[in-house]
């Protein structure tokens, strides 16, 4: 296996550049570790002409990444393009029916088309990896496919979107307003396009299903994860969990249950002492808890051009060394469709309600709260404020459907304004 | 690939035991992972008679390790005896001759001979894996070998050794002496049979010292480890450490400098705050700085059963699916000889030395120091106890070499009893 293993890449934006000089300038280091020369045959972007810092030198150009991915002189076709449909879907598609092995950095791609795509490769007997798509330079997918692979893993949490984790780690430490935060974030171009990916967790979800797919066995399912955003966490939600020794994190849960497979997406709030607690700024953290390993903790940057062409290079050595493994770990025959458990198990929540400031308002909520079956473990009110008091409640362990059941009766008590936020106090 | 893989084991303690576990009660999980059945043919040990807790039926059974790693019915020989020399070398080197694929959990035969082994399988074009020679169940030798084969790795930082930290962690927590932690931590069985292996530090040293040859493609030197064990730490050093915002952990670091590989096994103050600060208790902990992917902290269970067979069940379910990887991931006539680079680079220090109580004494001590050109940042002298002062000082950065100096010409002073403690303060 002397022959170079040759390169297609498409999209050439933070990570393609980085993948690009890693290439460039580590090619002994390259060789010998994959154990033969790697090499750019051809690269695809959007524009030609935009100055990239990096030199594309002796690299030939498709205007197209469907012709890129099927071109004679690729053996494998890295897709750094992003997007869950179009360009990337076709072109990915295209080299797998091709025989070209792929590497991908692309979560959305692979959350709504996964299973597809894993039989795709396998008919063609071609390997799609994607180390890059789950939380950067953190080598979760590798630990979880591979190192793990003798463990029934029994939960998988995660802070997986380095944005929303610096949102609320700045409101938290500077005091800002999450509307603040998130103007700041943009302003260091730490959003998606659509924002919505970030705050809203579609992209943290999207990395979820990936996880919970190679942890169980199961088949990708993208639509059956609770999704929930960091839009409604406010100052006051941040402030009250620290007094209370929580912080307040994007985090993804999954877990194999009785009930069926259980994805949530959700802010939550995790012990401030504990290492998911603990995490900061745009690091990304992954707790996997297996039967035989007991609880593995991987940290690291979940984003940037180092981090995850480092991810992509990974993928690219293990091909070069002939490694050859299942999209997610087993025959895409074998994985099963898990039917969705939702809501979880039972937990604490932490809810935070804007009454009316009616006589009687607080005892009405109260009631409401007991009738579906949700007690109490601690309660305050703040100081008024005009017509308006906030109440911060905590709860027993309560089940989602009893809380949900107590929130939908909150607007018929005539007394709640807004719509109340409710937080799962997760056990980590 | 549908013929089982067929196991020899040799060695049936924790680990071993673990194993057979597994394989026996994962059965259909191994083969959708693996992509065939995994099997135990025979397995080997020195008791025949011992009640283990599982069952062994249907495995021949082999009272030489070496016959075991020659029979027709074994493609994988699993080395979990333990010891640098004797029966697991011999078996080990037969296991390789005889082209079987072997998996280790051995730091030590791998630290004293892992470039001889790596030659021995690649001249049998066979696989030589160790994951579970490395803090337990964390798959560090995997991220390093696979996932962050794109990096220039600039330092490894570890604290592989979980009996020492829970010996660290319980004098701290609990204000046991050294000799009380020591005899808790026997009680408990974390101590190995010769216990100079753990307090002494060479048992982390060897785990070091197979991650510097992943990580810099240098031949394993564990020769060239400095080593010093915590001994010598005593519960006051820990309290002085904690006043400063510090803790003491047994740390492994390695980098590769201009002068040549550091690698230094040693009780180390690293901030109270930081991932390494908060490892409590048996858990191990690794820090790996790539040029590309930034700081990588992985953390997990460093021992016993499960988390240990889960790292050799990794390994065997990599070679079931056909991953073949070179020993420490490049080819083992690539790996070169390093220069050994002692001491490290300049560092501040604290010093605990005994002072007689006599007038003048501290500034002997002083100038001592000052000659060899170490400069004081803090100093502190305790409470007269009899005829002694402990004096606790926290130098500025200084090489150790100037610090060697000071502390040998301390004894000229008169002034000094017993030998001065000195522990780097490491930047993490």
């Amino acid at each position: 296996m002397t022959e170079p293993l040759r390169l297609g890449i498409a999209g050439l934006g933070t990570v393609g550049v980085g993948v690009v000089k890693i290439v460039r300038q580590k090619a002994a280091l390259l060789e010998a570790r994959g154990g033969r020369p790697i090499r750019i045959s051809a690269v695809c972007a959007r524009s030609r002409v935009k100055d990239r810092g990096v030199s594309l030198d002796g690299y030939d150009w498709e205007d197209d990444p469907v012709a890129l991915a099927q071109r004679d002189d690729v053996d494998v076709f890295v897709e750094l393009m992003g997007g869950s449909d179009g360009p990337a879907k076709a072109a990915t598609e295209a080299a797998l029916r091709a025989g070209k092995d792929v590497v991908s950095a692309n979560k959305a791609l692979l959350a709504h088309h996964g299973q597809a795509l894993a039989e795709a490769a396998e008919a063609s007997n071609v390997v799609l990896r994607f180390e890059a798509a789950v939380a950067g330079g953190i080598p979760v997918v590798k630990a979880l496919t591979e190192s793990l692979a003798g463990n029934d893993i029994n939960r998988i949490m995660g802070v997986m979107n380095g944005t929303c984790n610096y949102i609320l780690t700045r409101m938290e430490s500077a005091g800002l307003s999450y509307e603040e935060a998130f103007a700041e974030a943009d302003g260091l171009g730490y959003l998606e396009a659509d924002p919505e990916l970030d705050v809203g967790g579609i992209d943290a979800g999207h990395k979820l299903s990936l996880l919970a797919s190679i942890a169980f066995g199961t088949q990708v399912a993208f639509d059956a994860v609770e999704l929930e955003g960091i839009g409604r966490v406010s100052i006051e939600d941040i402030r009250q969990a620290a007094g209370m020794g929580y912080k307040v994190k994007l985090l993804g849960v999954c877990r194999m249950t009785g009930r069926g497979l259980e994805q949530r997406m959700s802010p939550c709030l995790v012990p401030a002492s504990s290492p998911l607690g603990q995490l900061d700024g745009g690091t990304n953290m992954l707790v996997i808890e297996g039967d035989q390993v007991g609880q593995i903790v991987m940290r690291g940057a979940g984003a940037g051009e180092g981090p995850t062409a480092s991810a992509v290079m990974g993928d690219i050595i293990d091909i070069a060394r002939g490694t050859r493994v299942t999209t997610f770990g087993q025959p895409s025959h074998s994985l099963v469709q898990a039917t969705p458990a939702r809501a979880g198990a039972a937990a604490p929540y932490y809810l935070r309600l804007t009454l009316l400031d009616k006589p009687g308002a607080l005892a009405k909520v109260a009631a409401v709260l007991g009738e579906a079956g949700v007690s109490i473990d601690r309660m305050r009110q703040r100081s008024h404020d005009k017509e308006t008091a906030p109440v911060l409640i905590v709860t027993h362990k309560t089940t989602r459907a009893a809380l949900d059941t107590a929130l939908a009766a909150m607007d018929g008590t005539g007394v709640v304004r807004d719509e109340p936020v409710a937080l799962r106090i997760e056990k980590v």
